[in-house]
């Protein structure tokens, strides 16, 4: 699709009670994360975790909808009681919640008319005008419906049909990174950190992570922008200063 | 603290560009989710990921102190440019952004006086009126003000530091759980399911979750509600229905 000089954004909205109990870790928001920023050009702004709750999720979805140019959610569209994503849409933008016509001859050639009964049916169901996001590994299609694109929470089926969401994206320019990693503590660069970024507040976004390895405490220095030469400049900002400091980086 | 009749709830603030970006994966969230729910019976009823911008945290700040008992925040409280978590709390509440006398002692003891730089003393500056959450393992002390809890984002320290978060906290009614396994995919028990969750849906919660294992479909079905007996109830059911339909279970 055609590449756009406005930055493009996004939202993540996690629909499950799973997460929240903290039965389980949640793995979509760094895979989506990624595949939005790096492959796409879509920055993500906002994450949310929220419970299987119809009035909440119409809440969020019109609150998301209104200040992104996309909201990915996962979560919510399989056959059983808690999954009420598709519903609850359909509430949100007060349209049909209805058999999709291609989703049904879908599921009913999957399983099989014997097999195909009410629980595998309800996977049919979705908003009126909703699009279909195909699935390779099991059927049950994620839709699209205005800028929302619903998406299953296990991660393996969300990560095969990813690249069936593409044809609904404009892209923007893809946010390059480059990082360094120094031994020391940010304590010691903080100051001289933050002068570089102000340099270079309009087009860069400097980040700062301590971490430990291998009993040695240090300091990722991570640089993101959308333009690789303003990276460069960053960089070697970063490098003079750390020659300076008689600062050592790691191998790798 | 006293225990309380009353459903305590709970957010979780996320403040972090590297979570945004799909550079690191979060792995607070199912902490925090399971000390909260299953140590303090503090159910966490939303999650949200946002970016380290003065203007982004201020507003969420606000608007989850209003809506829940308690927030807990990671992240943004390091010596670093991108650690402003603190500063944008203050706003948020119109208090001073200050030393705070006690957390400026701890580090300049923990760091002796030479070392103590700027860096390091942008550690002890804090909305004021704060209190202090202790930090056993690097110092540096997170911060209660009104309702919200901070603490820092790496997940060792963050884990160090959670019980002295205790002394603030009312607690709940804790969340118990139990889980079965079936040997069979989520359509087959959707409809009954549901008719059980129906029955119960005052004092139970159930989750259905489909897996893979050892080249097996299952379904983990997750029955959560505050009180025992009404676990066991819904449990006497589920197996009632699977002895009918003949599905078995998974070993462990």
């Amino acid at each position: 699709m055609r590449k756009n000089n406005k930055k493009i954004n996004s939202a993540i909205l996690i629909i499950g009670n799973e997460i929240l109990s903290g039965r389980t870790q949640d793995l979509n928001v760094l895979f989506l994360s990624n595949w939005l920023n790096h492959k796409c050009g879509i920055s993500v702004y906002e994450v949310r975790v929220i419970p299987d709750v119809e009035k909440i999720i119409v809440k969020n979805i019109l609150d998301l909808s209104k200040k992104f140019h996309y909201v990915f959610t996962t979560g919510g569209i399989g056959p059983t009681h808690d999954d009420i994503t598709a519903k609850s849409i359909s509430k949100a933008f007060k349209v049909n919640y209805e058999y999709h016509k291609e989703a049904y001859s879908i599921l009913e050639k999957y399983y099989g008319k014997i097999k195909f009964n009410d629980g595998r049916k309800k996977m049919a169901k979705m908003p009126k005008g909703s699009q279909l996001i195909y699935n390779p590994s099991s059927a049950a299609p994620g839709f699209k419906i205005k800028n929302i694109l619903c998406l299953p929470g296990v991660p393996s089926i969300l990560r095969s049909m990813i690249d069936n969401t593409k044809k609904f994206l404009i892209k923007g320019h893809k946010t390059l990174a480059q990082s360094i990693n120094l031994v020391t503590v940010e304590s010691n660069v903080a100051k001289e950190l933050g002068k570089i970024q102000k340099k270079y507040l309009k087009y860069v976004d400097i980040g700062s992570y301590p971490f430990f390895r291998l009993g040695k405490v240090g300091v990722s220095v991570v640089i993101r922008s959308t333009q690789k030469k303003k990276i460069s400049l960053a960089l070697k900002d970063i490098k003079k200063m750390i020659l300076q400091k008689k600062i050592k980086t790691f191998k790798n």
